[in-house]
């Protein structure tokens, strides 16, 4: 997969052996990140973004790498994530393919990827590996982390982990927690992949490759990322003209149909499966309840960061809006000052993605204020 | 399939040939169906009831199949829907495959299932079918006709097409048009049979037989049928007893995956993947905007029923309360006394099946006021 590397990707080797929380460990392993801005003399300025499952460490264009990434709306020079005035640090995920160690990467110990024999892996791990970026930059606290989605529950990882490693902290359409619908729902998108006869246990090549399993799982992901009311708006029952359509009683018809084949093409082959797998697992696994003898709010209580805003969508069904709040409002008992931002965006799950004109100002907002603080 | 056929049902032949919407027609075709209760001299105390897309003609039980049906609890003597009062009618849906004809019954011109041959099924041809049993049983207009998810489509196509043929209507979590979203779920669940390479074109046995590709698709039907709110009191993270734990790094883990595995299990094998297919697409390509040149409203405003009653769930995510709103404004707009009854229950799609203790009175009182009406 390594042709999916973006230019400009930097690289941080782990320290060697990396202990995983469920046992097992990596030697030689290594994180791959990018970053804008510059880090200020007194090293206060740093922003570290934790991604949702698939984004690779290029969040946005920068000199080495002019393509626009995965956030360019977001961040760059008088963007909300002001790269004038904050560094920032984009690390692609533990046991993600776009560069950092996973099990598509290579097991030294035998010359061949880890494929299944990769550790299992937890957000613990990511939140850990990301943690040793970020020191290995220089850089003794940060000046908040931000993580959307997975990233989220990674974030709170990172900060349960690490205390004293940010003075904020946005927790952008995260939980503390998988639920069992969206456990369920990745649950499914797993067993997709599991199913196809090509994954073979894991022993797939270009050749023989879980295409099939890899389309089902992605369209279910783009439907649970999406949502209905959106959808109404955007497609209706719009069809196909006949040309577009091919000769097969059950092929495409609807235009919603062909947007979900769209994903789907694009996404099966340039998202390893193995790592998909260990990626989706590791979300359902997430629990901050382990952090308070049962309780989620215990848990979160138990974050010290000076100020925190969580934001989510109404429309979102995967991580829904209550779990947003839920974090607000544990990290607010645990000392912070702490905002739950519901926003009114159709766009569901992936609307941090996509509604800059909601997001933006909001994250903008909360930066500016932690800067005037900052430099009081 | 015919060892899924209930005892007890009975079978009425289609006219011949039976000419489809889209064109196609069926020689010596029969639908199955059931009753509880007797006709009176009158003629006007019948209740037709149109089912979703998998139930049979079994809706509770009776003399000649005492097994409980899949409305057991709605239907009977002294039941919300009271089998001492009303002579009710239940069919086997056209193209499904528990006795009416569909994909998997034997075309008569070659001896061999139907399988692919079958004629592309709308919902209107069942509704035509469904009429064709009450005519065949003597009855000139119904007191009633019940339709729950696919048959609340169908009902309103019943309603359409033969203008006279009802005094009222109960809508059950149905709707007038198929939307984006409940478009792309079906979609991935038929794209998930058809992948399954067993599914094979239509052509598979039962050595060779698409179970992946049931299973998912089955998954994904219950994970959308039910809500999150509901899965968050039932499962939360309750996870399985490590004995009950496969020997698989990806297997069951949580409580909700084995409720999914447990759904799967049972269905893969209970209903023909051809008739799913079929029937699923009918769903998406129904349209009461048809009717009203373009406009669903109109389409549904040319409706007659002296009274009607839409009832839905806030939780349900597939077929959306504001469907069930639609219908009844619609109907109202026909001059039907036209009631819209948003339940509260938790169970998402699913509650008219479970949750009898809301569904049950509201239907009890909609059929008493009728049954007071005509005896008036």
């Amino acid at each position: 997969m390594t042709e999916f590397i973006p230019a400009g990707t930097r690289y941080v080797e782990l320290p060697s052996p990396f202990v995983f929380k469920r046992g097992g460990e990596l030697r030689g392993g290594r994180m791959a990140y990018e970053t804008w801005g510059r880090l200020n003399a007194a090293g206060d300025n740093a922003i570290l973004i934790l991604t949702g499952l698939s984004p690779n460490a290029h969040a946005a264009s920068h000199a080495d790498n002019p393509e626009a990434g995965w956030w360019e709306a977001m961040l760059g020079p008088g963007k909300p994530i002001d790269t004038a005035r904050w560094f920032v640090i984009c690390v692609n995920s533990l046991g993600s393919c776009k560069g950092s160690s996973g099990p598509a990467s290579i097991n030294p110990g035998t010359g061949q990827p880890w494929r299944l024999d990769f550790p299992e892996l937890s957000i613990e791990d990511g939140a850990r590996a990301a943690h040793a970026v970020v020191r290995a930059l220089g850089i003794e606290r940060l000046a908040c982390v931000i993580g959307c989605s997975m990233g989220g529950m990674a974030a709170l990882a990172y900060l349960l982990l690490h205390p004293g490693s940010a003075r904020s902290h946005i927790n952008v359409s995260g939980s503390a927690r998988a639920l069992p619908f969206s456990i369920a729902i990745r649950s499914l998108q797993r067993e997709a992949i599991r199913l196809d006869p090509n994954w073979n246990g894991g022993h797939y090549d270009e050749q023989r490759y879980p295409e099939t399993g890899m389309r089902i799982a992605r369209k279910l992901g783009v439907v649970t990322y999406r949502s209905a009311m959106e959808w109404d708006g955007r497609f209706g029952r719009v069809k196909l003209d006949s040309e577009c359509r091919e000769d097969d009683p059950f092929g495409l018809e609807f235009e919603v149909e062909r947007y979900l084949e769209g994903h789907a093409r694009r996404f099966a082959r340039y998202f390893d499966p193995n790592c998909y797998l260990y990626l989706s697992r590791s979300m359902d696994w997430f629990d901050v309840a382990e952090y308070g003898e049962g309780d989620v709010m215990k848990g979160l209580a138990k974050i010290r960061v000076e100020r925190a805003l969580s934001i989510g969508v109404e429309t979102d069904i995967l991580f829904p809006l209550q779990q947003q709040e839920q974090v607000a409002e544990g990290l607010r008992a645990g000392g912070a000052d702490s905002e739950f931002l519901p926003l009114p965006s159709p766009q569901g799950h992936d609307a941090f993605l996509v509604d800059i004109a909601r997001f933006g100002p909001a994250i903008e907002r909360f930066l500016t204020r932690i800067y005037a603080e900052q430099r009081g």
